[in-house]
């Protein structure tokens, strides 16, 4: 059991190290990014999700559809903000 | 050595496809969700976090109490909205 | 096989338990802060993500720079606050 001990901790290590879906599990961060957009709405990237938003006209109030596009209420907006996030 | 090997790489590879905790491990995402309130408050559901707030009336004065609660701080505001997130 | 099938079973659960960044990796939440400033802006400690900004005065229009800080892009603003997350 010695034997198998040694060699069976080393395998088990090197599986977990080199296998596909492990080492990105283990590595995992937040990862953010910046969509701006010059009307009342903002969409992230593919995959992403939207946070939280930005709107022109120090308007505070918005609302996010579809898990990734902001969308900005006032009436008058210029401009429209998302920080949009994913793990990776 | 080589059939153990052999071996030992199926036996890892079922072993961490089929227990418990790995696979949620290796394939979480960013989860959100969206609430609403006709208050001043907006509450996520239990387990997630607030990430960001948006207010009724523009307002983009806010702070989250608890982890989990927005809160908005202008005088005048007839919504709050929580964007909350996990781990899922 | 039967034998070492057993093993083989209790080693890798073992060493999943007990190597260094395994546990890490299932366990891991969102998890997130505020920082206020009384600025314009509001930066997140080293390692966290800003996913959304608030900002005094009312004001809804905001940037987030470099990742982690929140700058208030309204002519005035006494304070800056930033929700600021990461993976733990």
């Amino acid at each position: 059991d010695g034997t198998l001990d040694i060699i069976g901790k080393k395998k088990v290590k090197e599986l977990l190290a080199h296998q596909d879906n492990y080492p990105s599990a283990v590595r995992k961060t937040l990862s953010c990014t910046n969509v701006k957009s010059m009307s009342k709405w903002a969409s992230c990237p593919a995959g992403m999700t939207a946070t939280g938003c930005s709107c022109g006209f120090a308007c505070g109030s918005w609302e996010i559809q579809n898990e990734n596009i902001c969308n900005c209420l006032c009436l008058i907006v210029d401009w429209a903000y998302a920080r949009c996030c994913q793990l990776s």
